[in-house]
């Protein structure tokens, strides 16, 4: 029954070259248990790379991740690649590979446990069971749009970004957050700011149409500002959130907020693509970054990387079971206290390795 | 000493027509009590000027508004005028006003008193103190760039909107918040998304180079995502923030959530422009829109407006004192318990113009 997975690996810069290989350890562990094959391939991506091959990804590199059937993504960037005017920037890894493999829908759970409820910056009741989804555009808008440039006219520096959508590109985005809502409380929340911006008037009315489709399904339209709002004052009300590239990129961290800490955050990038398999590539990341102020350490927490592996087994491979196992594992060890310094609260802080060791002892 | 004030009313829609009246009520208080005299004059603007003139805002009007000494505006937009495939909307009066009057720099203020402690979203010690000032890019962005549009091909439909900026757009507003942080804590925290705009790299390094020009400044940059987590969890590190249009309308109503409830919070916008008498031209509008709910029954809190024309008295025509007077006044009420629906919390709710006559009752 069981099939051989080839997984890129791409631990990049900061803490990402720490918990990576901790996530890497958990789905060695989930092989060993049910009899998997899953190869690993590293590669070098953001300012790794930079100092490498003075590219943040090497175009054979992205070639290999085409051809894996999923990636599993560190973080990018850390202060020593930090000049803006640079041609050059670790991010521009994460953008190539998120519209070289199509990954139009980025996922973004936040689910909020009673182990949370002491470390959130929100009153209690107002977060106890909090659980949404947000499902982020990620190839398209103003991260992709040209012209996106800067020159001189007139002695005067000017700037310009673009952000461009069709109707194809907003329809798929929505039936993905429609067919999650499906399996979910049916509810989908399209944020967007149709009071100002023509492509999101162009996106109310798309996302209007697909929620026809879905005659079971409870579609609502929020102004981006008054989202933010909403978010921090009844983020229970909320199911499965849908939105375009920036405003999805503003909205999954204050989402991820109400959880206390962004240490504990997977996400999912999906595209349309399934393999003759049955295998549907994807990208998978913690949404914390690089972190460099604790990196080299030993102490980030490798939570979120070891939770996003556990989306690459639901998602790409199909593997419920495997995804279920390592995230009760993380649940019980996350009830219990167990704690990297980030999110601990009485008792010893553990390490990144220690807390991935709690983790695995406890897949069953 | 006292001169006379010409001021442009312009109520608007929704609960706009309520809370607008009893501003005006408190400024002829004003008036009454330190000997000035305010000539007010209404205009019809937003969804109520469309149905009465075809136009959100009549040329003739905008006209007016530019001679005035300054603009109270209250809100605009309702379910009537919802169609996001109108060409004629009322928010479009609200956009035509703030470039018309080129009024660049919008202030936001959220002040955190302990009466507001109970109703913030947030827990008590990370809200209580806070005190911080937006200062939000306003005449320019994706508001405002070119083209802004769609069109169909292939038979798909495309929409885009455009991100522009000049160096010199940025460069007023960031001396604009620099100027503020130097009568306050002296800390600007400039929000951009320089790891993927190049708008918001051209707005980095000139908003270093503003800050060379205030050496007592400490200014830091931080990225938009992650400002809206630094927002809910330590909202206190921060004094004045400057952010560019589209990241200022986001974050000023994350920023206002803070305080619980948006029925408090005012706003200013301002240009540049000084006039020969001393008075400096600008508008100011609660920030809480039109609230369709629950509009026409006299219940919407006039607090947000009041605080706006506490703002007009000492930004557009100096008066500190008269200024002062009604914030204490705002201030007493408050801490008294005395509120309206919206943020009652023992005792009976106040309607609009109870709340007022409380207010009116506290200026000395
Ligand atoms: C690193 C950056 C380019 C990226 C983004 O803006 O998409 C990050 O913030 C994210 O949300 O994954
Ligand atoms: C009504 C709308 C056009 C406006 C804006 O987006 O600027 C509002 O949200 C605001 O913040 O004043």
């Amino acid at each position: 029954m069981s099939k051989a997975y080839n997984i890129a690996v791409l631990p990049g810069d900061g803490i990402g070259q720490e918990v990576v290989p901790e996530a890497v350890r958990v789905l060695k562990a989930i092989a060993d248990i049910y009899g998997h094959s899953f190869q690993f391939e590293e590669m070098l991506v953001g300012g790794a790379a930079i100092d490498a091959y003075g590219t943040p990804l090497r175009d054979e590199d992205l070639e290999k991740c085409k051809q894996a059937d999923a990636v599993l993504f560190g973080a990018n960037g850390g202060p020593k690649w930090d000049n803006p005017k640079a041609e050059v920037r670790p991010e521009q890894a994460l953008l190539w590979l998120r519209k070289g493999l199509e990954l139009f829908a980025n996922l973004r759970p936040v689910k909020v446990t009673d182990s949370m409820l002491d470390a959130s910056p929100l009153k209690p009741e107002l977060v106890k069971g909090v659980d949404l989804v947000v499902v982020r555009e990620l190839t398209g808008g103003i991260y992709f749009g040209q012209p996106s440039k800067r020159w001189e006219e007139n002695g005067q520096r000017h700037a310009v970004d673009t952000l461009y959508y069709s109707e194809e590109e907003i329809r798929r985005v929505v039936r993905t957050a429609c067919d999650i809502a499906m399996s979910r409380r049916k509810k989908v929340t399209s944020v967007d700011k149709a009071n100002v911006l023509s492509s999101s008037r162009l996106w109310r009315e798309v996302a209007t149409e697909v929620a026809q489709e879905y005659p079971e399904i409870e579609m609502e339209h929020i102004l981006v500002d008054a989202m933010t709002m909403h978010i921090m004052r009844a983020p229970k009300s909320f199911d499965v959130i849908v939105t375009e590239n920036m405003f999805g990129d503003i909205l999954t961290d204050e989402a991820a907020m109400l959880t206390g800490s962004i240490g504990l955050l997977p996400s999912a990038s999906l595209g349309a693509r399934v393999k003759e398999n049955g295998i549907r590539p994807g990208l998978y990341e913690p949404i914390h970054g690089s972190a460099p102020d604790i990196a080299g350490k030993g102490i980030a927490n490798p939570t979120a990387t070891i939770l996003s592996a556990a989306l690459m087994l639901r998602y790409s491979f199909g593997l419920e079971n495997e995804a279920s196992s390592i995230e009760q594992a993380v649940s019980k060890a996350l009830s219990e206290g167990k704690a990297t310094a980030d999110i601990v609260r009485d008792g010893k802080a553990l390490s990144t390795r220690e807390m991935t060791d709690v983790i695995i002892n406890y897949i069953y």
